[in-house]
């Protein structure tokens, strides 16, 4: 079987049984395996983890992105992380079994049913740009609500689906194929954004920072604190340790100290190992090192 | 089923022929999965790691120690690692389904049988340990081989299985059961034995150090090196990370910086999962934030 995982972000992070709802309507597909849900209220974000076959995971996702766009109304949202959609952004990550490619025909054909049926503009990014450019979730952000708005109108951006012109309540929706990406958010022992933002900017690849990391300074309104919320691309070329560990210097550099950090959605376990190998300066720290891989790989005799 | 680890250490290291050998007296049991073989030559060691219902587990360690006593003559031994036997020390650990009941019934069948039939002296060690007094492995090494037989000639030692006397080639085993532990090494940047048991005696619970720490300061001629030898008994008690980073303070302490560590034998995941947690600042690092961990535990529905 061919798996694909898909990481679908609801702006919608406060209302917890709103959030279940709109999470139900991905659950109750039969086929898909909801995994994790991670619900920020400062961001006023949701970020859902499901797995499937590509086909019930396509019907899932429409079906969330409709519910969704009857449910929240983007003209009345406010939240610390940047947004173009009720559903702002819906990645898919091809697992065991699949390739690149199926989650790039994934993309396309939720795309096509979300424009079409919905009247959402949908915007495909990562593997599932169709130019040779590869569109970032981030760069299309940064225009803002009312600068995408303005340069649909203009003729100046142009959905891969859909119309011309933002859906009234539901904005648009980013569609796009990538593989696994570690999303996480440190938090600062202060409530200076100005730090958070200058710690964001001395770490990200866009400004010549480490190699696959993404990053933003916020303000959490709730708990009084910036933070530093990361991607992590290309965890094999950047390690999450590393990554701890320059927000950690940056931070100190600027006279602040990180408090803890938190994991949004899931991680892959050859991450965390690589990590843990690099902290505890244990090079041979291999999955062959750990019991659990030899009780479950080792065949019985 | 009920499942035993057995973590036999051989007082082998550096002929690797002789310890593939001697290892597959243990592999070649039907039943009993060999996962892991850690030799160093500087040590004179070799630690295996392996698997099985307690029958079959049994009846291979007893081949093991039958095959070592033939092989391996303890009076032209020399290793950093201090021993008393050709197999110098067999725990027995519950894994899945099997209850410590279960460990301490294995090591007493296999204590008898080596006594009784081998003419090897066993000394029960762990919750093996038959009187209220919980005996340690290292209490009995530091005795020495000759310290062992004066101390047997005398009657102040009496072994739990076997004769009075030690083997005359493979001298004494110590058989015994317990919880998981991590044993690794932390290799230092320095040829200073001093440095390295001056770390040792800083951080091992017995001189007032870490909870659940065992460590010896030990040199390593083939390589010039200082090494601190560690085992963590209580792995969620002290964090591995916590382990590492005290003793690169003490060393740094006495001007020595730590080189890297390698891991003897195996790790449990949750062991691993705990320091990349604390080493990352992310506790909220958790089985559940593990993605294999979901595909691995979640029901197909």
């Amino acid at each position: 079987v061919s798996l694909l995982e898909a990481v679908p972000n609801l702006s919608e992070g406060r209302d917890a049984s709103r959030v279940r709802e709109l999470a139900a309507t991905l659950s109750g597909e039969p086929g898909v395996r909801l995994l994790d849900v991670s619900s920020d209220p400062d961001h006023h974000r949701s970020v859902l983890t499901a797995i499937g076959e590509p086909a019930p995971l396509v019907d899932g996702l429409y079906a969330l992105i409709r519910a969704a766009a009857a449910a929240i109304d983007l003209r009345h949202h406010a939240g610390a992380h940047p947004r173009v959609g009720a559903v702002d952004v819906v990645p898919f990550v091809p697992l065991g079994g699949a390739a690149m490619g199926d989650a790039v025909e994934a993309a396309h054909r939720l795309g096509r049913s979300v424009g079409d049926r919905l009247e959402i503009p949908v915007f495909l990014y990562g593997e599932a740009t169709p130019g040779p450019e590869r569109r970032v979730p981030a760069d299309l952000r940064r225009l803002g609500l009312a600068g995408m708005a303005a340069a649909l109108e203009a003729g100046e951006l142009r959905p891969d689906y859909g119309p011309s012109r933002l859906h009234a309540t539901a904005g648009a929706v980013l569609i796009g194929a990538r593989t696994f990406l570690v999303a996480f958010n440190v938090w600062l022992r202060s409530a200076d954004l100005r730090v958070a933002r200058a710690v964001a900017r001395a770490i990200r690849e866009r400004d010549g920072g480490l190699p696959g990391v993404q990053a933003l300074g916020l303000f959490l309104e709730s708990r009084s604190r910036a933070q530093v919320s990361v991607n992590l691309l290309r965890p094999d070329q950047t390690s999450l340790h590393a990554v701890v560990e320059r927000i950690a210097s940056e931070a100190r550099a600027r006279g602040v100290e990180i408090d803890r950090g938190e994991i949004v959605g899931l991680v892959p376990e050859s991450v965390v190992l690589r990590a843990a190998a690099e902290a505890l300066r244990l090079p041979e720290l291999t999955p062959s090192r750990i019991l659990e891989w030899h009780l479950r790989a080792a065949p019985e005799k």
